[in-house]
C-alpha cells in the first residue's frame, strides 16, 4: 500500500506544496486532530502514520479508534504532533481516501444491520475505482461485509455471453473445469428457473440468482443441494435489501458499495 | 494517461481472465456496444480505445459521440467489433471509469445549468479519488466546468492557520509573495467582512467567501476591486447553488463533484 | 509479460551491445533459425516476436510450431529475418526463456505420459523462479499439465502450523470460512487417517495427501466423497510417479518440474 | 536487491495472504528455523533478513552461517523470531531464490574441487534466468568461481558470425578496437589452429578455445604469449572437467552452473 | 528526490563497484571531507545525507554549511565517516550534482549582485537539463533568484506562434482565459511597443519584454499599470545585466544560469 | 532511450501544456524547422522521431543531418510537420537535450581538432549530469571521441586511496585481480615516477598518468611496455592539450566535456 500512497503525494504535492513552505519552516511544530464530522464506521486509519512516515517519520500520530469502529460526530479518531509544514502537506491525501474508506465501511455496515442475518454475507463487486480496488474491498471487510473475486484472476464467473458461445451452461462449466486447477471456483449466473437446474447438474461451486426476487429466488432455490454456495445479485439496494433475509442465500453482493460513494466527513482541524 | 490504464488493467486481470481463456480462443470474433442506460453528460470515451490498444490492437472501436455531449438513455455510445475475449477482458476496467467519469460530468453540468449564468463558472476542487485527479478534473471540463488547482504545486491557498501563524493576512501574504516567481496566483480564503478589507489591502490575486450565503457575499464584495478575481466555496450543493447566481463572483467551487460520486450507468451489451 | 521482457533486455544489454554495435551497422541484414538440439515440447514460442517487437519491429518472425508441439533434435522452430545487430542483441534473452520453458514444458509431459491417467491431472507449486511464476505456470499448461494456486492471495492451503495453532483441523477450516468470500478455495493437508476423516468432517473443498505411498491414499480416500477434490503432493518424482495412477487422486502436484528445471537446448544458427 | 525482492513478494503474495492472515493475528509471535535438508554450499542467507525488513522490520533473525560456508543436512542456518503471519508471508520467496542459490554454489564448489587447480579459475556464462542475473553471479562466487561478463555491455565477444562478417579475426579485431575506449576488453572464440594464430596476431585481450578437448587445447595453446588472457569453454560438464586441470587455461566457463539449476533442499521449521 | 537519487545510483553503481568492493570490506571504516576548491555559493548538501542514507545508512554525515552559505576556497563543507568502501560508492554521484547545483546557485548569486536591486529579482526559465529541474530550479533559490514556471502546467505563456494563429494579442488571451480555472496566470511576450498596448488591453497577467534594451523596456513601461507584472527575458547576460537594474521590471529571467552551467569545483578528500 | 524522453516529457508537460491546449486544437497543422543558430558538430538528431513518435505518430520529422555532422550557423537540421500543439508540447525536451547533446559533440570535436593525433584518443569521464550518462556517452563519440567507463560496474580504476590501504600498487592489484573474472581490465593512477615503474612490475592493463606535464609523462612513459594501454588525465583543458600530442599516449581523459557544457543554440523555428 506505501506504493500507492507515495504515488497519491506525487499526485497532489508535485513539485512543492507551494503554500506551506513558504509560511513554515521545518521547526515550526504543532498539534493536530482528525475529527469525525458525521457519524459512521471508520476504515483507513492507518493511512494517517503511513502517509506521515513517507513525509516525515518524526511526526508523532496517535490513533483513538480502530478501523471497524463506529464513530460519532464530533469524535476525534487521531491526533498528530510534528512539523505542522508536514502536517498539512498530507492533509488531503489522507482525507481523501479515509473519508472514501469510511464512506464504503459506513454503507457496508448499514446494509448488514439492515439484511440482520446470521446467515446470509454482504459482499462487494468488482466495481470499484480503478486503483483503489485494494482500498475498497478492505474497507468492505470494515463494515462487516466480506469480499468477492479481487480480478478475472482468482476466480471464474460463467455469464450469458459465455454461455451462449458454448451452448449450455453444462457445457460451458464443463469447458472451463477441464482447463482450471484445483483452486479456482466457478460461478454460474442465472436467469431463469431452467438455468438453476442446468447448473446444479454441471460441475459448479456457485450459482448466483442475478437480478432476482427474494421470492422468486426462495422458488428456485429448492433445486440447490447444500454443497453448491448460492448468491444474489443485481440491482439491490439500502432500499429493498431486508426482504432478501428471508432467501436463506449464503451471499449477497451489492455493487452501490463501492461504484458510487458517498463519503464520510472528516476534517482535520485544531491547527 | 496510458501508463495509468495499463495499470488499472493489471489491477483488474492479474495474471489471467480466467474465465474469458477458458471458454473463447484468440480467433473468436463478436460486436459489442457500450450503452447509456441513464441519460446525463458523457465523458471519458477516449478511454475505450486506449484500453483495447493496449489489450488488443486489432479490436475496431467506433464512437458514436464526443466527449461533453448529451447521451438519453437507450442511446448506443460506442460501437466495438473484434476477439470476443479481449473485448471482455477490458469491460470493467473501461465501465469503471466511464460510468465515474460520466457521473461527474453530469453532475458538473446540471450545476452549470442550475447557476444559468453567462459570467460565473463553477469549477472543482483537490477532493478527487487519489490517483485519479486527472481523470476527474477532466470530467468537470467536459460538464462544462472549469479546473481549479490541479495539486499544492500550482497555486497559493491562503487558510486560516496559515493566517493565524502569520499574524495577519497582509503578513501572510507578504511572506508568500516575497518568496514565489512571477507565475503563481494567490488565493485568500476569508471568513470575515474584516478579513475581506485585509486581503484587499494585501498582494493577493484571488478572495474566496468561505463558507458564507449569497446575500453575504453580495454585501462583502463591495469592497474588492475588479482586479481582483473572486471564488466562493464551502458547503455549496445542487440544492442551494441557485441564489448564488446574483452574487456575481467569478468562480463557485463544489467539492461535492468529486468526493461523492454517482456514476452514470453505461453497460457493455450485444456480445 | 512485455514489461518483464523490457526487463529481461536492460538486464542482459545494459547501456549498449558493445560487439554487435562495433561491427554491424543498422543497414546490415540476414536470416537465422531457432533450432532444437534436444527433443521435448516447446513453450514460450511467443517470446521471440515479443522480444523482436521490443527491440527493432522491423524483423520478421516466422513461427514454425505452436506452444505445446513436440519438436525432435534438429528441427526448425522458428526463423528471423532483418536486421543482424539487433538478432544478436535478442538472442540470450530469448534462448534463456524459451530453454528454460521448453525444459518445464517437456518435463511436465514426459510427466504427463508417466502417469497416463484419463482422470488425474498433473499441476505445479509455488516453487517457481521469482520473478518468472507465470512463464514457468505457463509452461506447465504447455506440457499438458494444469496450475495450483498462482500465489497467497488465489486460495487457502492450511497446513500443520495453522492447525496446531487453532487446536484441530474442524477449528482451522472454520476460522478461515469465517472470514472470505464465496470465490476462496481452502485446502487442507493431511499427514494421518484422523486428518482425512477431520477434514472431511471440516467446511474443505480440497484434501491433500501429504508425502504419502499410494497405498495410503488409497486407503485412506475411503473417507472422502466425492464432492471433495483430492491432491497427492510431497516428494513425488518422476522415478515413483507411475504407481500413483490407481489412486485416482483429482491432481497430483509436482514441486520438481519448476524448482530444478533442466532446459531443453535451443539455438540460434544460420547467420 | 531490495527493489528485486520487493517484486518477488508481491508476485507471491499479492493482495494479501489469505491463508495466514485468517488465522494468525497481528500479535501472534513464535520462533522458526531454515534447516538444510541436504548437505551443500550456501549462498543468499542475506536475503532472509531483507526480506523480513521489507515485510515486518520487528522480525528478529539470526544467520548462524555466512555466504560460501559448507551445511551439512540437518543443520540450521538461520533462526527467526517474530509475528508468525509475516514470518510465513515470506517464507517461499526467501525458500525459492535460497534454494536455488544454495544450488548454484554447490554445484560452482563441486566443479572447483573437482578441477583442483591452483592457477584455473571456473567462471560462469550469461546462461542465467531472466531477471536473476546479480543472483545467479553471486551465488558463482559463493561457489567460488568467479564472474564472465555481466552483459553485452561490460565486454566484447567476437564470435563466429562476427568473423565471417568482418572477413577475418584480424579485420574483426580491429574494427572493434577502434570503436571502444580503454577499459574494453576484447575476446575471440576460436574453432581452429588457423583460428588461434590469427587471433594472437590481432590486438585481442582474451583467446577462447570452442568447443574444444583437453588435448587440443594444451596443443594450441604453444601459440599463445602470457599477455593474452586464455578460456575453455563450450560443452564442458561436471563428468569431463578434471582432464583440463592441465590445460592452465586461466578460465574455464560452465554454461550448466546457472542454465540447468538443481535447488539444494533447505525447509523452513519449528513453527 | 529520494527516487531521483536512487536511480543516479543505479546509473553509476550498475552491478557493483568492482574496485571498491574488491579492495574494503563492509568494516573497512575511515574519515572523508567534502572540500570547496573554488569560492562560490553552495547548493545541495542534502544530497550528501540522502544518498548515504540510500547506500547504507550507519555512514554519519555533519554538514558544516547550510545551503545557500558562501564558501571559499578549502573550506570544508561536510565531513563523513563510516565504511570507506560505501563512502566511495556515493562520491561520483554526490559530487556530479553538487558541483553543478553549486554552479548554478554561484552564478545566481552573481547575477543578483551585479543586478543590485531591491526591486527586480531574477528568475530562472525551462532551460534546465532534463530530469534534473526540480534540482536545478532549488539551487537558483539558494542563489537568491525565485523560480519561474517548472513546466508546461503551471502558467500559460503566450508566444508570437500563438498570437498569429488567433489574429491579436487580446483575442490569443480571451480565448485561453475562456478555458482555464482561477489558479493559472497568463503572460504575454511583446516585440513592440504596439504588442504592449494590446497585452495591456487584453485580459492578462505578466507582460514579458522579449529581448529588448534596458531603454525600450523604460520607454514601454509607461503603458503598463501597477496590477501588471512585468519581466525581462531574452538575451540577457551576466555582461549586459547591470543596466537592466533601471528599468525597474518585476522580474529577469536568464537561460544561460541552468542551460551552460560550469560546475563549482568540489572534491572528496582526506580517506 | 524511449523511457528516458517519456520521463522528461512528464517532468516538463506534467498535467498539460495549458497554453498551446488552450489556443490549438487537434486538428491545427504546420510546419516548422529546428535551425543552428551556431556552428559547431550536431548530437541527438534521433531525439526529435523519438519525442514525436511519443507524443503524437503522426508528425512526419525529416532530418537533414547525422549525428556526428558539422552545421553552419543558420543551417536547418530537421524539419517537422503535423499538429501544431503536439510540435510545441515536445519543443523544450528536445531542444534541452539536443543542446546540450551537440554542445559535447562541438567541444569533444575541438579537442580532436586540436590535438591532432592519428594515435591518441579523446575519451569522456564519469563527470556527466546525473541521469543523462548514456546521452553525454553517445555525444563524445558524435564529436569524434571514444567512452571510458561507462560506471563503478565495468572496469577498476586503483586510485591513491585504494593503494594507501593495500600497502603498494602491486599488492592492491594483485588483491582484485583475484577477485575479478576475465573481461575486467585494472587501471592504475599513477603520480610519481615510482608509481609507474610499481604499475609496470603488476598485473595490471592500464596506466594513467594524473595531473602531469606532457615532459613529465613522456619522461615516465619509458618504462611502459607496449602490451599496457596509457592515458593522460587530470586538469587538461582545451587551453592546454596540444602540447599532449607528442607524449603519444593511448587515451587522453577530459573531465571539462561533460562537466561543464556550454550548449550549442538550435531554435525551432517557422511555425
Amino acid at each position: 500500500m506505501k506504493q500507492h500512497i507515495q504515488q497519491f503525494l506525487i499526485e497532489d504535492i508535485g513539485t512543492n506544496d507551494l503554500s506551506a513552505s513558504s509560511i513554515f519552516s521545518e521547526s515550526d511544530k504543532g498539534n493536530a486532530n482528525f475529527l469525525a464530522k458525521e457519524s459512521g464506521t471508520i476504515s483507513g486509519l492507518y493511512i494517517i502514520p503511513e502517509t506521515y512516515q513517507l513525509l516525515d517519520p518524526s511526526i508523532e500520530v496517535h490513533l483513538l479508534k480502530q478501523d471497524g469502529d463506529k464513530v460519532v460526530s464530533g469524535e476525534t479518531i487521531a491526533t498528530v504532533n510534528g512539523s505542522i509544514k508536514h502536517i498539512l502537506m498530507g492533509e488531503r491525501v489522507i482525507l481523501n481516501l479515509l473519508q472514501r474508506m469510511s464512506g464504503i465501511a459506513t454503507r457496508t455496515n448499514e446494509a448488514v444491520q439492515r439484511l440482520s442475518s446470521s446467515h446470509t454475507r454482504i459482499c462487494d463487486t468488482r466495481k470499484t475505482v480503478p486503483g483503489l480496488r485494494l482500498f475498497d474491498k478492505y474497507a468492505v471487510i470494515c463494515g462487516g461485509g466480506v469480499n468477492h473475486r479481487f480480478g478475472l484472476y482468482d476466480g471464474v464467473m460463467i455469464k450469458d455471453n459465455h454461455i451462449a458461445f458454448c451452448g449450455s451452461i453444462e457445457k460451458a462449466v464443463a469447458k472451463v473445469r477441464e482447463k482450471l486447477g484445483p483452486m479456482v471456483k466457478i460461478e454460474v449466473e442465472t436467469e431463469s428457473e431452467a438455468d438453476v437446474i442446468a447448473a446444479v447438474n454441471s460441475d459448479c461451486d456457485i450459482i448466483m440468482f442475478d437480478n432476482q426476487t427474494p421470492d422468486t429466488i426462495k422458488n428456485w432455490q429448492r433445486h440447490v443441494p447444500k454443497t453448491i454456495v448460492t448468491e444474489a445479485s443485481g440491482n439491490i439496494t439500502f432500499e429493498n435489501l431486508a426482504p432478501y433475509h428471508d432467501t436463506e442465500v449464503d451471499f449477497i453482493s451489492l455493487g452501490y458499495l463501492t461504484h458510487s460513494v458517498t463519503s464520510l466527513d472528516i476534517s482535520l482541524g485544531g491547527l
